[in-house]
């Protein structure tokens, strides 16, 4: 027999085993894999290599609680004993789902919501309903502030006789824009009728789709893609886990976490050994030091930590912001986490749709308190101190507290520049009830609080050098505010 | 006896190779080892590691069609059955290399082009001498006005008597900016002695060397460099299918197709779980689902894939844009492919080397028609549709459509302001015959299509976020229209 | 039975762990464990999987020469026989720590320094001190002109009667912003009083903690923190010479080599196949070829490279700089490398603190001279010549020679513009005593030489394309220089 031959039976054994399992998947996603092993087999390839392909719900929850991947306490019999397969998610709930249509004899919907997913894990969802961005769809386009802002990104600019005027933005282009990581409302627009290869067809059209953004809203009403961080059709623990999912929406200059992280000293590590053998994405719960040696975005913000003598570093949670005491991402300023998800709600003493007043002055009224905040500071400081002693967790967050500081104090100027350039009516603002983004200097007054304050505080936030610095940071704060004055100057002059 | 033992045995015998045939490596190249294996050793160990040392072509022949990485009917007897070694190219088809010189007994060449790799793979060649990079260094050598832009970039300004003048750039700096990219071309320029530890030898010097731009003019006067994507000396598929490879000359904000790339979602996955082992990269074919489960730049430009069902998805390509219907890279706006890879046949209704207008309009004549577009936008929606519904398709190209209209016209503008700025004499464009890139607002110009517009594109064709907004996206196409109008503003002042 | 099955078996019996000892830890140590187990585990973790954990000091310096990792011919006989843990260090040389504390019986400091890891490594202790990085502290904040453009950067601005006017930075900025990189200076300010799981506690508080910074001045009054390249608490090899580990303080656009070398040829290798299982990020000697196909930073400028015959490539050095011949962070020009790390003895003929006089000239006198430059070029090129013929890197260093002139040009046309706007008084510059960092036009002159020029010559160094081009390189070379010119246009009107 010759090795090769060996190796191969040794693997035979090892993979098939003699003693694994085959996973029970249900006649009906049987049924559906009878065409779909050729109608985009790439998906169905994807989704044998996920977990969810290999456990049924019955054995996920017979795990001792620490170590379980769901949260329900029942669900119906017929999802018990299967593994969760095309059927089990596509037809879910299809009275909930408008966009739910006959398909070979089963009502099927293409958009899988949340509230599918929560089936078997409720909690979770329960959760993310109440993080911000299961809401970034509405907190953005029911803003009128915000979808000013979203408006003079995304409208169209014509030039005619010496002058710039601004078009309304389309559906598709924000769709693309602010709402690819905000997320899209999708609703059917009727049916169209295909000929494939199994005879003609009739499906949904969908507008608003394709779109995976993390508060994205479902034709069944549900706000949110589950996908967003755990794409299909894995769903895999481990791509949330990792960086590159949370790059997606936090890369760019308006909130670059991403690119920070990158060149802090966690990022480092992570980036030069999360491929060794020792570190495991994976694990449930995840074990600070045995199963990665240096955070990832997950770590700090959403997984389930314990530490290697078996206490819990810190308790999962999808609503993301329970480890959060202030909000480094202006609006205009950085402040305290908003109360409620829904920031639709808030309102300044001056009226306005922002968390802060026009100088600095947070709407307390509508962000968490003090003590709610101390007890967020304690949930993350908790995380730090598995790895940090207090002495250094203290030292690093009271340069946070100081940068939060210095930051807002320098988005202040820049707001008074705007407001001199207003008053001298230099550039039509809030007195004239013009857009207050459509203008140079406006938009100048805008990169400091969202482009260059937001990145000097992620850089305090995580330890990331040049972003606090010559990387849209400290460097191009200072600038900025010359150049609003040189162009304030400028145009008085004549 | 525990599985693990029997493993281990088993990779004993495999890695002793009790039965590794000895690869058959030719006399010549025995020869160059007897020197160079201390004489640059690094090359000799890389070369060791591909797949070139271990296989010869008559065994790579052999294989299954579908499997097959060389694509000859034939070569010379002496090359069939010996490994791919020093000699096998260094000493091919001397009598057409200019610069091949004597060398201990050998008529050896430094610069071995894709000539000389056409002897085993002559298929992929053809393709290559369709593609627009195969043409990169005379599409832009020979473009006037391109050129001008180069000079523009590359040309040194000094200033005096309180003006500036720009020099013509000289050979070095084109070979280190733009020909980085597009390629150097490569002249000898006599020979020069050198005393080695072998001896008083002489070797040639070359121009525009080293250099592995995808257009590179090779002495032989053959296009490109096959290492600009399968690098020395191992040549590897698996790298050239990797994204790292294509940023080299894509990630900057001309063209940040690897940014973009980099924050979708395939560009998630591919970050988060491409070194799982049921990830292959070396794999022909290349199956979707089975080897990978997102796409790199690769598999939906260049490799031959399959599905698990055996049916091809798409051939493999080295013209790479016959699953392109539209070139994003605007010039100065996006617009149907050319129909000839060397674009310097090219003239606009206005007589200038663009395929558009001034105002947008496609130079018909020379791109390829409607019904080719459709050709080549299904051929790569066959890719999309290996894991993506027909809906999700259609959503995904509707939008890009729509982006491509939306960022032309949002050019369309700037061109109109810039135009305007020529009228009022507050610049010198055209009709001054001064170059069109060398003021500040004509400069602003350029960026408008060259980076926004460009960038926003990438971004709708992949999913790239922020690419599309905050990061050289539609806000900075905003911003810059709005700052073009304010250059003029202020200059019509006085 | 051959030797390679040999190994098999021993392996398989290694990781079914028959018979691995216990590495023998100090009592000292076990002590500190017995609350440490708990109180940040993580540590433990992490020190747990790294080699100081597993060898002890006499197992490490029996190696052969040229595979040591410890350079000691001594050290104190109590730590020769056991691994290095928590008391080894953090005991160490207690009595030249000032933050030294009484806790639990022991004298403990938080700050380990280079002096301390001196007790095994005084080799590289004593190279490292002669790394400009090590003088990066003092370098910056006793340069007079380096400070103040330190204080544009991190100044608070604000705005009244219509001026803009500059506060002093504080030192919680400073430490966050330039020092975060160049290090902070360390210093306690009394103790704190703690109440722990242990009772209650004094703990030193430490101003400037806590920082990696490369230039550190700790404590004991050392320079540096080994913990820059090597992090905590694995101190691992492997990580040193991976890119990430530098790209911590080299990425922003002030000295993009990151990024420069993420787009190189040697980048894309490296980042395509360094996962393979035939590179050996952690071997001594480091053998080019065989256990990297490609370079990284370590590789070209630290790290004891050796090749296949067995002969020297490059020797280690913790220096750094002795395979730099020319300095390409222009201060304000490139420049040889000055020969003293200490550079605020450094002062040009008009007698300013700048390696340079402000028209390019260098300040020879304090900067290593054309013998040492070719020395040190050649030791570079020897490096180069393990993979690259003698003709390829001629090519290549012709060109970053021909760059270096032609981008100081620049800086050169820049500066006159610069002198040029000062002379009519548009801003307040060195004959006003005034900084010259403040005003727009000296910002802009700043990213002339800082940002563009930098990026341009490392793009050339290293073959990073669009970094040269439209990614902060040429291009912004030559809009700057425009832009200059057009603001002393607008500013002389009226």
């Amino acid at each position: 027999m010759k090795p090769t031959m060996i190796l191969c039976l040794v693997w035979c054994f090892w993979t098939t085993g003699a003693w694994a399992e085959e996973a029970p998947m249900s006649e009906d996603t049987k049924a559906c894999l009878e065409c779909h092993a050729t109608v985009y087999p790439g998906t169905l390839e994807d989704w044998k290599k996920g977990r969810m392909a290999r456990v049924t719900p019955a054995q996920a929850t017979r795990k001792p609680e620490s170590e379980k991947r769901v949260s329900f306490s029942s669900i119906p019999d017929r999802l018990q004993h299967v593994v969760v397969g095309c059927a089990e998610c596509h037809t879910l709930n299809s009275k909930r789902h408008p966009d739910s249509f006959e398909h070979n004899g089963y009502q099927v919907h293409v958009v899988v919501s949340p509230e599918d997913c929560a089936t078997c894990h409720p909690v979770e969802k329960r959760e993310y309903d109440q993080n911000l961005m299961a809401h970034a769809y509405g907190n953005l386009k029911n803003n009128a502030l915000y979808q000013a802002l979203a408006d003079s990104v995304n409208g169209q600019q014509s030039f005619s006789n010496g002058r710039l005027s601004y078009g309304m933005p389309d559906q598709m282009t924000e769709a693309e824009s602010c709402l690819s990581c905000h997320g899209t409302q999708i609703t059917q627009q009727g049916t169209i009728e295909k000929s494939t290869d199994y005879g003609d067809m009739a499906f949904p059209v969908l507008l608003g789709w394709p779109n995976q953004g993390v508060g994205r809203i479902n034709p069944d009403g549900s706000k949110g893609a589950c996908t967003s961080c755990h794409p299909r059709h894995q769903y895999s623990i481990a791509v949330a886990r990792k960086p590159h999912t949370c790059s997606q929406c936090h890369k760019g200059p308006d909130v670059p976490a991403y690119q920070v992280y990158g060149v802090s000293k966690h990022g480092n590590i992570f980036s030069s050994s999360a491929q060794s053998a020792s570190w495991d994405f994976d694990a449930v719960p995840w074990t600070v030091g045995k199963n990665f040696t240096a955070p990832t975005c997950a770590a700090c913000h959403v997984s389930f930590l314990k530490s290697t003598d078996g206490s819990t570093v810190a308790k999962r949670t999808h609503q993301m912001n329970d480890r959060l005491y202030e909000r480094l991402f202006g609006l205009i300023y950085a402040h305290p986490h908003p109360a409620s998800p829904d920031t639709t709600l808030i309102r300044n003493r001056a009226g306005l749709p922002l968390p802060t007043e026009l100088t600095g002055e947070p709407a307390f009224r509508y962000l968490i308190d003090k003590k709610e905040q101390e007890q967020r500071k304690d949930k993350m400081q908790q995380v730090c101190l598995a790895c940090h002693s207090d002495g250094w967790v203290q030292g690093h967050f009271g340069r946070l507290d100081h940068t939060i500081k210095t930051t807002n104090a320098m988005t202040l100027t820049a707001t008074q520049l705007l407001l001199s350039a207003w008053d001298k009516g230099l550039a039509q603002g809030l007195a004239q009830k013009d857009s207050i983004f459509n203008e140079t200097i406006e938009k100048m007054w805008v990169e400091q609080w969202l482009f260059y304050s937001n990145s000097t505080r992620l850089a305090s936030a995580m330890g990331g050098a040049d972003y606090g610095v010559f990387a849209n940071g400290r460097w191009h704060l200072s600038k900025n505010t010359q150049q609003m004055l040189d162009w304030i100057r400028l145009y008085e002059r004549k």
